[in-house]
């Protein structure tokens, strides 16, 4: 049998089960598939395409013979791991905070800057979810009429903290329906029907998420001086981030042009017709791998300021679908 | 007996309960409480100190003898009934956007323009809930060191739409939870789990919420030019609308000034030590009348910029406790 073999490491999460359903939907040939998590999750079974795989103990010598492997295992793991696959000649791509920021590790996003993967080295980051959808919305406008500054307030749901936080969410709902306490456990407050101004831990008044989108979106863009501050926000939705973002552009540009550009860029779907109350929401990206965009506007006030509404699948394209994607388009550069 | 006599209209609807509550925690001396509301209503019974009083159909009459009149009705009845009240000697204390951008009637917030009142010709409108918790957090940053522009995004609970609204988040949420299938009526889609980037009707690519708060803030600040654009969201939470607010100053200001400034600032509990996740939060304002500011950090490109977390109680202070205030501060100036 042709094909890849690929290792999934922390297959029992929520963003490694979506790892092997987007693996399942898209079609890089697979021979041989490896799940790997910590000694606690290991020989429990999950599915994939039709049949059981039992998921094993992750150990250096689990990436042996792998040509990738999809690591979404948290960054301490990672910064064990990942040499380890590295070493054995294993593409490792990485969905944690552990490599992004270094120097030689490329931080891709396929509609973005695909260029950056010949430059790798093993390893290649996978960019934080609230980053991606946003630069996916950003590059055309960038490449079309320059990119001088950012300011993004993100409604994030709570798949983006993992299994526990989305349980606590279903379950502190219930609970208070019931008119029952509740108790935070995953969260430091209460989310149902609540929201945190908190995401990651605190620097210097800004949230490590906060820093994130900032850091990652200048290395992405390769733009260091590009302006840009983001508040992030933790909102009781499932599933599904959704991003306020306003921006300027470098050229003077028309609102039409703006949508012109974002209608026929890649990975996006333009989706802003409000007479027909058309926008993104959370709820319609449930099994969409792409970047909506809508309530789009000029600036009240200046020239070359427009407004946009960016909504994403935080689980698919902001992790598993850009993973799998950096995947296939080192398959298609032969850059393996 | 002394006191006033004060008919409350819309006293069954969210706010209109709302006022009554305020008006028991408060001190206005009350001699007589009418209850008004449409005929639908009439006739039911609604709790104020402990006595059970009947609600009346609204009639120009119903407002004879009043001194003050709180209507929460709903901008058409607003236009109808605000003159009758007015023409038998009524001061309209005025919940609707009916009034509100009106020449010659002030909307007042009294933290910050409390000095219209006396250019009052009988009606006096409240502003909107996201507009006041604003104005309240950006008086007095403009007082000390100017204020040149404001973009700002909201996070509205579902309160500010009424009872109905409540009680669709609510059903929704137990449907989804449960795995039944939900069906939207007051929204046009899903709130539950969900967000909308909509609140009212569209205009040109603005939302009515969204233009409210631009010229809502413009006439309060007394600022015609003041640069201000919105987003504005509705987030599937009950009560407590939070925004997060990007501002630029016109002089050279530290970081501690502006928070020197807000803490001292009436109206607002500065809430904002990180090491201690100190952040305000919607479920922390249910029963508080005040504006709480967190999450106080300076734009990380523009100097004289800076980014702040404001989250009220969208029916006290967004609404029923700003509008008793301004029946206070009429009584207090001898305005009546």
């Amino acid at each position: 049998m042709s094909g890849y073999k690929v290792a999934v490491m922390g297959a029992t999460g929520l963003v490694g089960r979506m790892m092997l359903k987007i693996l399942e939907e898209r079609n890089i040939p697979i021979k041989e598939l490896i799940l790997l998590a910590t000694e606690r999750s290991a020989g429990s079974y999950v599915e994939f395409e039709g049949e059981r795989l039992m998921v094993e103990t992750t150990r250096p010598d689990s990436f042996q013979g792998c040509d990738f492997a999809l690591f979404s295992a948290g960054t301490s793991a990672s910064k064990t791991m990942a040499p380890e696959a590295v070493k054995r000649g294993c593409i490792v791509i990485d969905n944690s905070n552990a490599w992004r920021m270094e120097e030689d590790v490329p931080l891709v996003v396929p509609e973005v800057n695909p260029e950056e993967l010949s430059n790798h080295r093993g390893i290649i980051a996978n960019p934080n979810c609230s980053t991606i959808q946003m630069v996916v919305a950003l590059k055309p406008i960038k490449d079309s009429f320059g990119l001088k500054r950012v300011i993004v307030s993100t409604y994030q749901a709570v798949s983006g903290t993992g299994w526990k936080a989305v349980e606590e969410l279903k379950l502190q709902s219930r609970q208070i329906l019931q008119g029952k306490e509740i108790e935070p456990v995953v969260y430091p407050y209460q989310i149902a029907f609540n929201l945190l101004p908190h995401i990651d831990v605190f620097y210097n008044g800004f949230s490590k998420e906060e820093l994130k989108m900032v850091n990652e979106t200048k290395k992405i863009m390769k733009d260091p001086g590009l302006k840009i501050t983001a508040t992030t926000v933790r909102v009781p939705v499932i599933s599904g981030h959704s991003e306020s973002v306003y921006l300027e552009t470098e050229k003077e540009v028309e609102l039409s042009a703006i949508r012109q550009v974002l209608s026929t860029a890649s990975g996006i779907v333009l989706y802003d017709d409000l007479d027909k109350l058309r926008y993104p929401m959370p709820v319609m990206v449930e099994e969409s791998d792409l970047v909506w965009v809508g309530r789009i506007r000029k600036d009240l006030d200046e020239e070359k300021a427009f407004h946009l509404w960016v909504v994403a699948n935080n689980l698919r394209k902001g992790a598993a679908t850009n993973a799998v994607q950096i995947a296939e388009e080192i398959i298609q550069r032969g850059l393996l």
